[in-house]
């Protein structure tokens, strides 16, 4: 089983309805789907919710309520809450990329959660004690409180990245790198056309070449990019030589 | 210098005034202080944005405005954009992890630029086209789209990872690790409170032992914590002594 699918964020008394639909949408954004929120007041503006919600509003739909954190966790295995302050029981807290393996190896078989506070005063000692684990979130001391979608955000994408998860294929050059040879094909083709265009006498052509094979060697060159300056340079070569054929003898 | 005060992030005709505030607050959370906006349309809510950014309003009073994305980078070396899509001209995208570094090396000496498009149709291929790198953010492709300020935060986060900011220390633990030899004493200790409190006979109290030595090192012991278990340890002896002396003989 996909272990994202045994991870659940817990909201603990969330104030801003907005917030709550954030949430949602940064959860799928990472392949994470279980919600669970503790005691919600009874004036969130679930509109508002659904709206901030974008596409993931069957996340919202789909969430589960609790009057307490002991209730939302009774079956998970993995209770990582997360706290901005440290000191005070708080000095053995681990950030989100440390701890992602740990929460992932449990998740394999057990359900997991992450508890993220309220988001004035986050959560209580008594709320902390339940958990297993603490997050500390790295950020400036300059500005430390983060909002609770980005902190959610920044925890599920850690979760995600570890778990190499198999819906997400970072993006690759679909043409193969150059080989030598054709590389060494493309640098004639270029010493020709710098020749021939008249660019340099070629007692100056060598130390050009050293120029330009920097250049190009800089970063990958690949089959594709090398067919583009190959022909380039082939172009350029015609042009010269016809204008040869042109000039008066 | 600190290459995050290079760091430039630009927003190209952001369409939601509560985006711009959301992405003040990510950006000083993470250290990074430079906002550009390209060609911000005038039905923008100012006050929105402020009550969003809650204590990064001086960032977002501090923001460029600049007509074109030309305009934004022309004193910038690395232009980083950023696409959701793959495909044409951006199979050589990159994900945040991978380009920090490479981001970071520039921004020691360089202005550096990360571009964020419309919340809706993200950036045009002339605009891509500006880009020296291109930034593809993993997501799970049941729902790719993120929203604006969470796409700047996990850029963001990435960097301030890769830069180990001098302002960020993560938690430790005060007390130092417990060596063999305190160990050794504890385990003395609860072995002798196991048979004082009848807890269990001799005959069986390596085998107890030895469960309990992996209890209390499957986490690392602090001297602290040794000093907890050896004072519970002990005083249970204490007790179990004193209900000896005080039953009839």
């Amino acid at each position: 089983m996909n272990p994202l699918e045994n991870i659940r964020i817990v909201l603990v008394e969330p104030q801003s309805s907005g917030n709550i639909g954030s949430v949602c949408r940064v959860m799928m954004n990472m392949g994470i789907t279980d919600l669970a929120i503790i005691n919600p007041h009874d004036r969130h503006n679930w509109d508002e919710a659904r709206r901030l919600s974008c596409h993931a509003d069957t996340l919202l739909d789909a969430r589960k309520t609790f009057q307490t954190l002991e209730e939302a966790i009774a079956e998970c295995t993995i209770v990582a809450g997360t706290s901005a302050r440290t000191g005070m029981y708080r000095d053995h807290a681990k950030m989100p990329r440390e701890l992602a393996p740990i929460i992932l190896d449990s998740a394999a078989h057990h359900k997991s959660a992450l508890v993220f506070g309220r988001e004035d005063t986050g959560l209580t000692n008594e709320e902390l004690a339940i958990c297993t684990h603490i997050i500390n979130i790295p950020s400036s001391k300059i500005y430390q409180s983060l909002n609770l979608s980005h902190a959610v955000m920044v925890c599920c994408y850690e979760l995600f990245l570890t778990a190499g998860s198999g819906d997400y294929h970072p993006p690759h050059e679909r043409s193969t790198e150059a080989t030598g040879e054709i590389r060494e094909r493309l640098f004639k083709a270029w010493s020709h056309m710098m020749l021939e265009t008249g660019f340099c006498k070629s007692d100056k052509l060598e130390h050009m070449m050293m120029g330009l094979r920097r250049i190009f060697n800089r970063g990958k060159l690949t089959e594709n990019d090398t067919k583009i300056l190959l022909g380039i340079a082939k172009q350029s070569s015609w042009v010269a030589n016809e204008l040869k054929n042109k000039r008066p003898r």
